[in-house]
């Protein structure tokens, strides 16, 4: 199932997306739904972001070759933890906008998990149950901020700087997929989920021992090597296999 | 006004404070509400977070003193940020429950803005229409985890990291106020609001100019020097001259 969210008639309602259509939802797959028979044709839609989360955790230097790049030579066996706010969160098609405060605004591709029902102290065996499913996700990053603050807050929690979608995958492979960033149609980042360093279950796992996770919570599960700059009037995606592209333009 | 939240008949309920009662009212101090003639006797509340934010900000090394005991030497121009999830929050007198991750948990006493109204890109001048009022904060840190991350987000982000109230005074002036910690009743941390290094009106500014503020909404505003560990069983208070103490026990 591919869970999207839409405005509809000036609601926020959720469908299916099927081949060229989606169909509409009575209620939401973090509760009780049931599918309908109307279905509105995907060219005429506005998507919104999958959810509205409650918090994104995400996750910093998880893949190596990242790790190097950015010269964390010394990686804590731990997961390292930051927060995105709610408000940085945008939708598929949506804009980024470039902040007036930052000279190097970068795209960090990542796959995101999308938490289905509240947890607390899951076991890593236990952790997939409460995962509703996958989607793509951008940790947009002011490179030049992270390095002023130390803290990585400001320069990953601007305003669309965390783009979302287009939608919830349910019965997506986490295990190795192809992720890639294109910016304007090139390959900058190209790598494998099967090369994070902490996988999706012990993330999920690690982070409820820490915080309670709700349902809509995202985790973004950190991003391979190859970021760079992105610049005004860009288009960048993020490609995971079998997951649908999120495509986003700087503004 | 004295806004605070209570449980009343199973339902969460804004009230004002008053002597020795509590007013129920018609509505949220976020939005529209009138008063009622309805009273409920102080001493059997069980009070809940004044907010239930939806992000609380923080501000790091906000003190002079307590850059330096932090060792913090190159403390930059613009204020430090880092976020504490919604799910950290918790009420006057609850527990905060000491994590088996850490064997160094700390209190930090801080003063608390809570804003009223939406706002982004505001100026330091008109800061304050936003605001709701203020209230007593515990950013409590779990010391050892936040030297092995570096990232502040997992030390400062266990549930019941983050108490709030017992409530949110409008009328409280948050230019030179004594602020203090008191560990088991022996004065741990004394400041005054006054040597902050990024004053209330700078910090809603700043914070406004990178992600949006939306009504109730937390700023953590710094600590001061004396920070230390806290026990089992310690009770712990943040002591705001003209606010209402915040006392917590540990669990």
């Amino acid at each position: 199932m591919k869970f999207c969210r839409i405005v509809h008639e000036g609601k926020e309602i959720y469908c299916i997306a099927e081949e060229n259509a989606v169909r509409l939802l009575n209620g939401t797959p973090l509760g009780e739904y049931r599918l309908t028979d109307t279905f509105f044709p995907i060219k005429d839609i506005r998507f919104l972001s999958p959810v509205n989360p409650s918090k994104v955790v995400a996750v910093g230097v998880n893949y190596a070759a990242h790790a190097e790049e950015m010269k964390h030579h010394d990686i804590p066996d731990t997961p390292i933890l930051f927060l995105k706010p709610p408000t940085s969160v945008i939708a598929h098609e949506e804009a980024i906008v470039y902040p007036i405060q930052s000279k190097r605004v970068d795209y960090e591709a990542e796959l995101a998990i999308v938490i289905k029902k509240r947890c607390k102290n899951v076991s890593k065996e236990a952790a997939m149950e409460y995962v509703l499913g996958f989607t793509c996700l951008n940790d947009v990053t002011a490179r030049d901020l992270q390095a002023i603050d130390k803290q990585w807050t400001r320069a990953k929690g601007f305003d669309t700087f965390c783009p979302i979608g287009p939608w919830i995958d349910t019965d997506f492979d986490w295990r190795d997929a192809k992720i890639q960033l294109l910016l304007n149609g090139e390959v900058k980042q190209s790598s494998t989920t099967a090369r994070m360093i902490h996988k999706c279950d012990a993330l999920v796992s690690f982070i409820s021992e820490v915080m309670t996770l709700e349902p809509g919570d995202v985790i973004a599960t950190g991003t391979p090597s190859g970021i760079g700059p992105m610049d005004i009037g860009d288009t960048v995606e993020v490609s995971i296999e079998g997951l649908s592209i999120l495509r986003n333009t700087v503004r």
